[in-house]
This record gives C-alpha cells, sequence and structure tokens, in this order.
C-alpha cells in the first residue's frame, strides 16, 4: 500500500487525486505546511523536506508529475481506467509532454509568484519578479488553450494522469489568484476538471485527514 | 524521423544527447537564442516559442524531460540499449522520479539564475533572486547526491534517460557557474556522464549544425 506526504493542497495533491481516481487504500501523511520549517523530523523521511513524498515498497519518489504516472501505470497495470497512455497508442508523445509540463513549465513560476509575493517577509518581496512570473505562466497556458479547443482532454482524447498533472496547475492558480486570466477553453477544461468524482474525493480526503491528524486545513499557498 | 528544434547547450541538448546515445537518424534544426526575439518565425512552428520543439510523425512535444523518455521508448522498443526502465522493472519508480526532477526541480532554478543574474537589462536584475535560486538548486542536489555515493548511475545501476535529464541540469551548472560547489559525489557522476562517447557525439553535431546552419556556437546561456 503506498505513503504518501501530503500538505493541504500542495503539489502532492496530484498523487492524492490520482490513488482517488484509481481507488485504491493508501495511507495518507498531512503535514505542516512548509514541512522543513515546521516539522524538522520529515527531513529523515525526505532529505529535501519537499512535499510530496511517496513511499511504495522499497521504492521512494519526490515529483509529482512522476508519481502520477507511477501510480497510474503499477496501480491499474492493465489499464482498465485509462489513466495512462502506453508507447504504441495514439497521443503517447502528448501524454508524456503535458504530464511533464504541468509541473515543470506550469507550476514552478506560480512558486516564484508565491515566494517573492507572499510568503518572503517583506523586505525580500520581490514584487517585479511575482509579476514576471504571473504573465510567463500566463503566457505558457497559450499551448494547452489551442489544444483544448478541439479537444475535452489534453491526450488520446480520454482523462488521464496528463490531465492531473496539468490540471493541479491550474488549481493552483486558482489559490495563487491568476485563474480569473485563464484563456475561455483553459477555463471551461478546468471547470470539467474539478467537477470529476475523483477530484470532489481527494478534496474530501485531505479535508478529512488533515482534521483527524490535527493539520491546518487551510491551502498551503495561503 | 525525428526533427528537432535545438539552441546550443539550451535544455534541447536533452533530446539531442538521448539521439546521440541512440545513434538514429534525424534531423537538427538549430535557431539563434532566443528564438523567441531572434527568429519570430519560429512562433508559427512552436506558439510557445521555446526550444526544445520535437516532431515526429503527427506527434510534436515541448518538454525536454518528456522527449527523453519518448525518443528511448520509441526508438529503442527493445530496450537493447537499456536507456529506459519500464514497468515491472526494478527501479521504475527511481527511473521516473529522476527523469522528472532533473527538470522539474534542477533546471527551472537555474534560468532564474541566468534570467536576474545575466539576460535582463541592468536596472530589471535582481541579484537576490539569482542568488536565491543558486542557492536552491545547491540545496536541491543533495538527493542525488545521496544516491551517488552508492551508486554509479541513478537508476538500475545502468545509464538511463534519468540520467540525461539530471546530466543537462548539471551541464547547464557549469555554464552558470555554480559547478564548484557540486557535492563529491555529484562531480564524480558529472565527469563520467560527460565523457560518454553519445554526450561527445551530442556535442560535436550541434557545433556541426551550428556552423553549418550559420548559428553563433557559443552557448545559450552566454
Amino acid at each position: 500500500m503506498p505513503t504518501l506526504y501530503h500538505c493541504v493542497s500542495a503539489r502532492s495533491f496530484r498523487p492524492l487525486w490520482t490513488l482517488e481516481e484509481l481507488q485504491v487504500p493508501y495511507a495518507l501523511k498531512m503535514l505542516p505546511f512548509p514541512p522543513r520549517a515546521l516539522q524538522r523530523s520529515y527531513l529523515d523521511i525526505n532529505v529535501l523536506g519537499t512535499v510530496p513524498f511517496l513511499e511504495d515498497g522499497d521504492q521512494t519518489m519526490t515529483e509529482s508529475a512522476a508519481m502520477c504516472q507511477y501510480l497510474a501505470e503499477t496501480q491499474d497495470p492493465d489499464n482498465r481506467l485509462g489513466l495512462w497512455v502506453g508507447r504504441g497508442e495514439r497521443d503517447h508523445a502528448h501524454y508524456l509532454n503535458w504530464l511533464h509540463h504541468g509541473e515543470a513549465t506550469l507550476t514552478f513560476p506560480q512558486t516564484l509568484v508565491l515566494r517573492y509575493g507572499r510568503f518572503e517577509p517583506p523586505e525580500r518581496r520581490q514584487p517585479q519578479v511575482a509579476e514576471d512570473y504571473g504573465r510567463w505562466f500566463l503566457a505558457r497556458l497559450r499551448a494547452i488553450g489551442a489544444r483544448l479547443e478541439h479537444q475535452s482532454f489534453l491526450a488520446a482524447d480520454r482523462f488521464t494522469a496528463a490531465d492531473i498533472s496539468v490540471g493541479y496547475a491550474l488549481m493552483l492558480g486558482e489559490l495563487v489568484g491568476l485563474s480569473g486570466q485563464y484563456p475561455a477553453s483553459v477555463q471551461a477544461y478546468w471547470e470539467r476538471l474539478r467537477q470529476r468524482p475523483g477530484h470532489l474525493r481527494a478534496l474530501a480526503a485531505q479535508e478529512q485527514a488533515a482534521q483527524a491528524q490535527g493539520v491546518a486545513v487551510a491551502p498551503a499557498t495561503v
């Protein structure tokens, strides 16, 4: 049974969402945000102090988008739910591309908006950097925006782990305050994704676990 | 035959290196850096204006680490060269994790060092941000540093696309001026990677193509 270390609505929401789409058993360990500062013992588990951290047997992972791909393939090897796109299947390249894109291109810039606009003490804030990377993120949405004008999902005409990866970036954009500027096709896509039962179950699971484990329910971006 | 759009020593070096490890035919199209400013017609090919851009039949990709995974699997489906680690094989999780990590965690921070330390006009430079993310990058090397104390490669005891993904981040760190602070195990690893015939062939291929296509041979980080 995989164990996921998670902060409310942080990147670790990606594997949580994946697990809830798969409806498989897992253990969810909630951490205060940022764990590096508020729960130092976590560094003994994950030397980087980052979330997510996933343990599955003797395998460990720190990258949220990689976890989506890994969990989808290993927990549903016959791809009954269609969450992954295998080699030889149409849109294999698109699947891998958007899976990486959600984190590498669409999430990191938002962490700069948060860091220099919100988290740093006032004297270290950098409004120019926060603005540069808010704009940078919105400009990059042009690629999925164009793709979503012609299809409902990013790859293979079905919901896959690539949609979870990008979907989380859009969820974060909402928490960061950038979602009002999404292109129309992206906004409609995000509205579809957020209504999925798997997404709603993941929201409920983190709230319940936070309460049960005595961790604040506010998202890690506040 | 895949076509790769590339700027000298930019992230697109990852798929170039992968192609040279595979020793398969490909077309290499060189662009001046940054193409968004210096070759506007490129926006008709890739709406984001970023490199890399890969075309393979009707599939297109923009994410460099995803391309490594894709090319390794599709160009060598029997994994004769061992460049990918499949589901069910030991270290499948580690393979995916470090493949993503090389870009999402180890490359993006370096682009901030470059942007705010070197590329922006003097009045928009932000030495604090350049320093914050130089330090951020070096702190994140702790994870691969610990792993490389006990093994020569990141996954499955052999050279894989995950090593290309992380190896490029270490190559970039050298161009950025951060490699003097690599942990000893990381420095030794990078020395091993850079001597690989596939890496040397990729360096030669980009230099030859740049000269033939009239593009400056200086790396995109200068």
